[in-house]
């Protein structure tokens, strides 16, 4: 990267943790701060995200590879042309949603391997991590009732419970494999102390 | 693999060297001796084939690695549904393009790296490699001439004849890094030259 350079924030963690709530509190903090905020998610906010989108929900048996393939061309898409661009006018951008959903959920969940997940993810963002990744963490039974009464029930929600779990955990590990790049919070508490407890990180983070 | 195996042959080349040309008189040639032939191509013939082109197609400045990422949900898809499914009942599976396409095109000629693009189209195909690649060579004069003839000049084809030349020696050197994999022809000669070159060694290559 070269010129003036934004900050990087990705929220991760299962359905139902409070990523997009989360997102949009830290924006509103850092905007009354006086800071350009781009607010953004995967898959979908690319270009071709649309289109990839209906082809991934209109895949019926959609081999997983294909899927996970699909995801990273989003992804690529995503990086090039909305998250550098706006890192490089000096933007915070906070995306719903980045590698670590990739790896956890294709890797893990689907079996297709963490790191070959990790590795196509590198190619296509070209290595840009996230200078804070944020995971919502909440015990499987809470984060499933609270899918339940937002009545939002998907494909990956009809997994079984240790799906879930698994993912979960992986997303654990990895914020414990690299502790300096990841806050894990405690996603059960009221949403106001939750993003108190992220915005004392980012700010943390902005004044390094 | 487990169960019965068909044959795998890939044909690899420039636009306008002959490659369906040839695939059709294979094809005719194996039928003719009795046997299950399936005619493919890529990028196109998988389920999500015509989507991910009109994305290719429509996407104006597409990210290339966006591009490559895409190519390889297609041919996971196009793996996963058309050509393992006929190698399992014993077919021979002939392809227009497969993994030395995008090594060539995207790897070299785009400059994103050949081993990178490879390891993609590894997790794509779970590693599925031809039994044959025939590559139908052609020096660039004759290869622009007959396109040119043709009247098919597409986004590639307006790429500068460097570019071709590039790729062209990066298919030569895929095939002397693996000679027992390929089958180099000249395609300058009458097709029904050529068509006898390839006939004779997959016949070798069946009864071996």
């Amino acid at each position: 990267m070269t010129g003036p350079r934004g900050l990087f924030v990705a929220f991760e963690g299962g359905d139902g943790v409070g990523k997009t709530t989360q997102q949009a509190l830290l924006a509103d903090h850092l905007r009354a701060q006086g800071r350009d905020v781009v607010v953004t998610r995967e898959p979908g906010d690319s270009r071709i995200g649309p289109q990839v989108r209906s082809i991934v929900l209109d895949g019926g048996d959609l081999d997983p590879r294909a899927e996970a393939l699909l995801f990273a061309a989003d992804r690529a898409d995503h990086v090039a042309h909305v998250v550098r661009p706006a890192l490089h006018r000096g933007a915070v951008v906070l995306v719903d949603r980045y590698i670590d959903s990739s790896v956890t959920y294709q890797g893990e969940g689907r079996g297709l391997g963490r790191e070959e997940i990790a590795a196509i993810s590198r190619f296509a963002t070209e290595g840009l991590l996230p200078d804070l990744t944020v995971v919502l963490d909440l015990d499987e039974a809470a984060r499933a009732e609270r899918v339940r009464r937002q009545g939002y029930v998907d494909r990956i929600e009809r997994e079984p419970d240790h799906l879930h779990e698994r993912v979960r955990r992986a997303f654990l590990e990895l914020a414990a494999a690299e502790p300096h790049r990841y806050l894990v919070v405690d996603a059960g508490r009221p949403p106001a102390e939750v993003a108190a407890d992220i915005a004392v990180a980012v700010d943390k983070v902005i004044r390094a």
